[in-house]
């Protein structure tokens, strides 16, 4: 298995698990923008959005759901959705991802997306989040 | 009706419709990020992602769908989607909006999605995805 989020989705790698449903996973990003940074993916293989495919379709419930767990379990005022599709948009793992990143008043604006918050304490935010 | 967005939908005030379908419709931001830069909304006014509904799953065929026209269409090389929820996550209009905003490799990488192109002329960019 070449995939790393395959693996993840199979539990042959761990990761911190905070939903599930039966079409998708959510787990913590291990390098997050925000506290609360959760990656929500297919459990079967997608390349990427652009695949000739309704698996955003299918995972979309989860990730609306992630969305308000996140910011009512961690008291986020907003959250952001990215996908990048393809290397020149950002993409890294060519299995299809959606970033949940929840928004802080305290670190505000779309520009600020993509600047990582320092000292987040991953075990503390998947304690937070499944407790 | 004072949402934007509904009076889009519903056709009282005008824009550069490129994909519709029962549940949404896809138009050209008339403030693009990139060339081809569209925003896909729900039909029916809903006020965020976190409203508890399912808007995302109603709207999510019609993303992938626009995701796929605008790379085929306008040779993009791969696309990014981008919804931001509350304020402090950058929402302007409150009424849902998944941006999809097609890359190009020389303009490259995350960060540089919000970087606005410069000279983008809509009505030929609407008349390349409708034609």
């Amino acid at each position: 298995m070449d995939c790393l989020f395959c693996a993840i989705a199979a539990g042959d790698i761990p990761s911190r698990q905070v939903y599930a449903d039966d079409a998708a996973i959510a787990f913590l990003d291990i390098n997050p923008f925000k506290r609360g940074h959760t990656l929500v993916i297919p459990r079967r293989h997608v390349d990427d959005l652009l695949a000739p495919d309704e698996a955003l379709t299918e995972i979309a419930p989860a990730v609306s759901a992630t969305a308000r767990l996140l910011t009512e379990r961690l008291g986020a005022d907003g959250v952001n959705l990215l996908v990048n599709s393809g290397s020149v948009a950002g993409q890294e793992v060519f299995h299809l991802h959606v970033h949940v990143v929840p928004r802080y008043t305290d670190d505000p604006g779309l520009r600020a997306l993509t600047d990582r918050t320092p000292g987040i304490d991953l075990d503390e935010v998947a304690a937070a989040l499944t407790e």
